[in-house]
């Protein structure tokens, strides 16, 4: 028996070329349950094969963003292995969301706490309303936040990082953008606006360069200078074979908008 | 025979689970010498041992927070295999830091400069005094600030880091802050309620996530992604057998303060 | 047949212990062109060996800083050896500044602009005037910029870096040194005195510091944190032996300017 769209917990829009993942559980503040994992992990798994999708948006309905994991039911497990297989496999959405060929932004609004600023670390791009909030808060109920860590040590200094995952505290989006975590900060009711500026930017450029570079920037950041020179100097040799660069580099020369073959 | 507190180059006192490692040493500016790396490395040791303690202060008598190694004592001994050892000592003292089970915080007034500055950059978390001042120094006579610019650079941006070390120059505590070097600033006078308020949100947590957040931190920083999750995950599923997160959760879902069994 | 100084790619000036290479091809914007990567290669090659050399500066003639590859040349060979070649050297030409012994040091004025702002990344440090903008604008010729995202990615925050790399937008001089990416800027006229300002500070330090502390900071970033330290440690104690040490700290415990040896 199908399912209305507004029984799912991710809903999945595409529109010219942006593909938005939407959590779908706003009285639960979008809280990553086992449902909620294998949904947003059965999503980025298609969105990985579709040749047609330019980037994507990670979004979410009604008041918070993500308010991490649905500690209701983790309590109702007490069972180490279960949660064994709980944080891998929420490692493992967040590790896609890196591994996506295309860029992934992140739309923040209300909270993003614990697991929830995890996805907002985990995106490659943030745009945040000015009211959103961002916190590590585990620690509040005596589990400190340490898969969250992994991406948030990854976005911010590392004495900025301990002391939220060591307090709780919240910070406003304007210290997030200030620190490195978000990208950009709109009023509210211009974070749409803002968004759809972003994609758009996005959108006009050659799909081969965006799927190129975003492998190529993951990968490198985790080798020593000499070899990132060597896979990132062999990737543009690679790059500058595509078709759309001959045509990019032309229309740069003749001073007119490029016309991309691979869209 | 005893020596009377005021001798020693480190004084400790415990209040509410704070333990305060105070150098003593106000007229040589508590530089680095011998007996007080010493006396730092035996304390931090004790610290590692202690379950009662839930964070430790490092803070300094005085004009100066510490003004780096004895160059008085450096120059007596002109031998290679004496500097050695002694800067070995040093990094062992920073790095005892580093693996302290609980977490460190800088308190900071005046100068921290050399491997006093490396001694905030190892902290996890410092809160400064709004006229302390920041500087890798050694330059201005001729030695680089090698060790410190293991830290520095773990704490800041690499042109930051080498501007400093490249040029011995100051910084005032909100540029500190800004940089990632400290995580707040105070009024003098209002410090130690920084300092105070700092150290009660830390210890209004549960004991095993602190402990078990500080230990994950440090090591996932020097992991590739995959390996950092994977450790992550493990970390956060034993932690989440602790008696002190059911309470936490509970206390969470009843909207009522946790009561910590591992105080 | 001698060129004049005016047809050459690279023109080297030393003044007083700095070498400034001024990049002069100012009609093509600076762009690195075969013919430039060779000549930088070869000036970094010279200075590497020249021990009167304290530090070097990196500048450009005409109203562009650079504007990166040159990009009607790469048209004009579609062939992936030769690209594979190009930015193989390239990427050599960019770690030969970070393995010069000495402090290298951009001068930006105008546009820094894909492999330009590379450039501008991969030196120790940065000076640029109040209007240079920078961007890693490949993108919007269907290059994503993959070996400046190497320079920049160790420069600046990951979002940060990923949005310039995906937007091809430009940021201006005071958000570059916000960002990290420059150390000073300075109004276009007072560009040169800010340069000056830095270089007479770092020939007034002992030359053996500088090259220590430059080579010892490279090699550590790159280590896990007992490695690093012991490299540091052991470095640390090698230049605590040289004559210069010496002299710098009996100067400072006598309230002199010290009087170094190697200059």
């Amino acid at each position: 028996m199908p399912v209305s769209d507004t029984d799912r917990p991710v809903i999945r829009h595409d529109e010219a070329g942006v593909a938005t993942l939407t959590m779908n559980r706003p009285r639960q503040f979008n809280a990553l349950s086992e449902a909620m994992l294998e949904a947003l992990g059965q999503e980025l798994a298609r969105l990985a094969e579709d040749d047609r999708v330019r980037c994507v948006v990670i979004a979410a309905e009604g008041r918070a963003f993500c308010a991490g994991h649905d500690l209701k039911q983790m309590r109702a497990h007490h069972d180490e292995a279960y949660y064994r297989a709980l944080f891998a496999r929420c490692g493992e959405v967040m590790q896609r969301i890196v591994a996506l060929p295309v860029p992934v932004i992140a739309r923040v609004q209300g909270l993003a706490t614990a697991a929830g600023c995890q996805l907002v670390a985990s995106c490659d791009l943030a745009v945040a309303a000015r009211s959103a909030r961002f916190a590590v808060s585990g620690i509040n109920v005596g589990l400190f936040c340490s898969t969250p860590a992994v991406a948030l040590s990854r976005n911010v200094g590392r004495k900025r990082a301990l002391e939220l995952l060591f307090t709780g505290e919240f910070i406003d989006a304007e210290t997030a953008c200030d620190w490195g975590l978000v990208n950009r900060v709109a009023d509210d009711e211009a974070l749409d606006a803002a968004l759809a500026e972003l994609t758009a930017r996005l959108c006009a450029k050659s799909a081969v360069a965006l799927r190129t570079g975003k492998a190529l920037f993951q990968r490198q950041l985790q080798l020593p200078l000499d070899e990132a020179y060597r896979l990132a100097g062999d990737t543009m040799a690679a790059n500058m074979m595509a078709d759309d660069v001959g045509e990019g580099i032309d229309a740069f020369i003749d001073k007119r908008p490029p016309r991309w073959r691979h869209r």
